[in-house]
């Protein structure tokens, strides 16, 4: 995916159903030498989907996932690079996602995401509602 | 910006209050073969923040403008170049917003986006608020 490429996305680490990605900041910086507001929102668009996708391949299924509709606040202006992590929603639940994914060759999920601040603190936060439809 | 030279944004044209840019598929591009969300919401949020900081120019004045939240649907798949167009929401106020910028230094301003489809309708509308704080 070219803007991924041109973001220099990096997968950080996936463990306990979280999904961490890094993209530096020279490759996503904008006029006032901050993080581009769209680099955090894709970013953390990226790891949402990414935390859905790792869900449906673990359970030995593939889909085609895609964002449906999201909120991001910016809450503070980030001088680093770009670190976002993505969980599901506290409502949301990966069990019953699968089962319908399995069941009814579709499913939604709600996922939270955010980039952090270095010293603590969320530069911005998203949270996203994915539609997945079972494939094969 | 580096992001936005990798998106290749392109000013189409920017008249009766409308800013409209344009981004090419090949550089935007998910793994499905559409429009990538990250992209059409940058696409939008660079509109918005677009549409906000001609205002304040042709008023003569300089500022910089933050985005401070937005809410995103993705409503259809877009298989072809990205258009994206951004206007005051219905219920914004230039004049208010300038009066505000000149008066007070700050001012905040909500602002309507949308990616339309080769076909007619949207493949995806953004709603955000912009901040700006005046310099020099």
């Amino acid at each position: 995916m070219p803007p991924v490429a041109a973001m220099q996305v990096a997968i950080l680490g996936f463990e306990g159903d979280r999904l961490r990605l890094r993209a530096p900041l020279d490759r996503n910086v904008n006029d006032k030498g901050c993080a581009f507001g769209g680099s955090l929102a894709s970013l953390m668009t990226l790891a949402g989907w990414g935390v859905a996708t790792l869900h449906i391949q673990a359970a030995g299924m593939q889909a085609d996932v895609f964002v449906a509709d999201s909120q991001v606040r910016y809450l503070a202006p980030l001088y680093a690079d770009l670190e976002a992590e993505a969980v599901a929603a506290p409502e949301a639940d990966w069990h019953a996602f699968l089962a319908s994914l399995a069941e009814r060759g579709r499913a939604r999920i709600e996922v939270d995401a955010r980039v952090t601040l270095p010293e603590g603190g969320d530069a911005a936060t998203l949270r996203a509602r994915f539609v997945a439809f079972r494939k094969g």
